[in-house]
């Protein structure tokens, strides 16, 4: 039997919202912890005061982790030589926006408490107690995942350090409100050009308007309408926008270059391969094609033992996780991955995240009865 | 009869290149007043130098001339209240670009030696020598054209002092190699804008892409060829272009503006408001239809007596104005007027205008034996 592919046994089968809930005291303490972290501005290119954070908090309170800075990420590891390997993961950046944090009621409110320090703060306090669990445990805190796959820290440890970030099963913590929200779409922008020639507006027939030679193209581009895909019985909203459009040199010249710039969001069904090859198709005739940035998809997996383990026994509801995260990053090298975090994905990049300390609870719970499971 | 609309009476049948040429050391004079022209840097918004020694020359040398000074356009006249007056209007600007002039072999090279200081130079010349002439003269000289009618000097003149620029007949010396280049093409740049509402790319249904709203209108403007009209016997090519094309709030957002600009040259057969109504009904859907700028065409009227002297009279071979130039100004408050220059209309707003000494001499010759010619 592959390494976590086998059986996990049930020790609890109550729901994670039940009667498991942390004692109040503890949950203030998850909640402050939560609080402190945002009180740490982080937005991405500027993650350092709280990789320096995490990182001495793991060093000095991470029971049997060996931790390892690289650049702004901070990877945590037991290193036992268990079969299984269970990995959790978090990105440390934050969109920008008001800094501060405010706790009050038991909610916290502020900038990041959703997208997601809730997750961070859940992901400290199990790095205490997870020395002596039946599986090997893996902490990633990473940098740069606000501004796309290409220059997110996690695809930087999978490029330069594989092996720090190997395992048998990820859990993401972005915020789902404790949903396990399953596999996740992949995006990608793609740059389609049209050259023409130059010309005074005033002898158009010496030059080629490269706005009418990318008429056609835009057309079709512009008229793709919302698919909506089943993948493992989950239906994905796939979507093919216009999200740019540039041409102009001035007002008395022909454009010698129209730029349309596409969105391309689709199910896990697809990969970057085949919607390359569909947007190449709609954009027929154009001189240039890119790939300005993408972010791979991740198929739900809901048979695969660990996923269906991490479901069943924390008694998850499920739905298709409609954006993008990191999820994708972890598929694209096999290793299957659900996205599971407090908040919700709503207040994501708005001005307003609210967490309260009950969702933080019920996340940190959940992963820790689910890292205190026994193979079978 | 009404004044300027007589017939004039022919002094000399001969061609303006023919025997009537200047003598060789006052065809040099002319070429040096041009080149010290040149020499004067006036690039749009910096005539200042150039008006005042246009300014200043006018007081020294013309004879019989009132001379005003608005802004940076000076205007000479005479006004001995004659049956007809006669307009020579010339720009002081200059589009940008290397300075400096340099006369060899009888040929002046310079920025602005063909468009239209050459012009300039026959006007100050002409200004010494109109005193006795049997018609009134005014000389305009102007700032601004370089940047569109509405910022133009000689549109601000209509607008201040009509006064001033009155008259029967007017000579545009913009360069036309001596030709009687006949009317000009009206021009208007319109901005056409759809609007969308913005939304996550994830989440389209919830916004409007601007861009899929504006491709049916795309589609329509971009398709528009060229339309060769007869106007008087003369052909004009008109054009429908898009030149600017915007849109695009970020790559994972729903634009919600797309901003099209389109330019219209069209035939003087056509108004501003065909034109206008030609773009609205392409543009069908628009939240926004702005004429950014235009500029007026011009008839030809190559059947206005004072037209017809001037052609005939002075021998000149004629062809349609395919650029915008301020005979249309003067056709918009029924002024018949012409292009007629020295120097190569390919060469202006080149990097390399070269006007001679004899194309100079030839537009002297012609516009001064014009103006000596008695009404019947």
């Amino acid at each position: 039997m592959p390494a976590g592919a086998g059986r996990v046994s049930v020790q609890n089968r109550s729901t994670v919202a039940g009667e498991h809930s942390l004692a109040p005291e503890d949950e203030a303490d998850l909640l402050r912890l939560a609080a402190g972290l945002v009180a740490i501005p982080s937005v991405s290119r500027s993650e350092e005061a709280l990789a320096g954070f995490v990182e001495a908090r793991l060093r000095a309170r991470g029971r049997g982790l060996s931790v390892d800075r690289i650049g702004n990420c901070v990877v945590a590891r037991t290193g036992r030589g268990l079969a299984r390997r269970v990995i959790l993961s978090g990105h440390l950046d934050t969109v920008p926006g008001v800094q501060g944090a405010r706790v009050e009621d038991d909610e916290l409110t502020g900038l990041g408490a959703v997208d997601m320090k809730g997750g961070l703060a859940v992901m400290l306090l199990l790095a205490e107690q997870v020395e002596s669990n039946p599986c090997d445990t893996t902490f990633v805190f990473y940098d740069g995942e606000e501004l796309g796959s290409e220059r997110s820290g996690l695809t930087r440890l999978f490029a330069q350090r594989p092996d720090l970030v190997a395992g048998d099963f990820a859990v993401v913590l972005e915020p789902t409100g404790n949903w396990l929200e399953a596999g996740c779409q992949g995006t990608a922008v793609f740059e389609v050009v049209f050259n023409g020639k130059r010309a005074h507006s005033a002898r158009p027939w010496l030059g080629v308007n490269a706005v009418a030679r990318a008429v056609p193209a835009l057309n079709r581009l512009a008229s793709c309408s919302t698919v909506t895909e089943e993948v493992e019985g989950l239906l994905y909203r796939g979507s093919l926008q216009v999200v740019g459009l540039q041409a102009g040199v001035a007002t008395n010249v022909l454009p010698d270059e129209c730029i349309i710039q596409v969105s391309r969001r689709y199910a896990p069904s697809h990969t970057l391969e085949e919607v390359t090859d569909e947007v190449r198709r709609l954009a027929d005739g154009a001189d240039r094609l890119t790939v300005l940035r993408s972010s791979p998809a991740g198929r739900p997996r809901l048979d695969h033992p660990l996923v269906a383990a991490f479901q069943r026994d924390l008694g998850l509801r499920v739905r298709p996780k409609l954006g993008t995260t990191d999820v994708g990053r972890f598929s694209l090298v096999g290793i299957p991955a659900v996205n599971f975090g407090p908040g919700s994905a709503e207040m994501a990049h708005t001005s307003h995240e609210v967490l309260s300390a009950s969702a933080l609870s019920r996340s940190f719970q959940g992963l820790s009865r689910f890292l205190g499971l026994k193979e079978e």
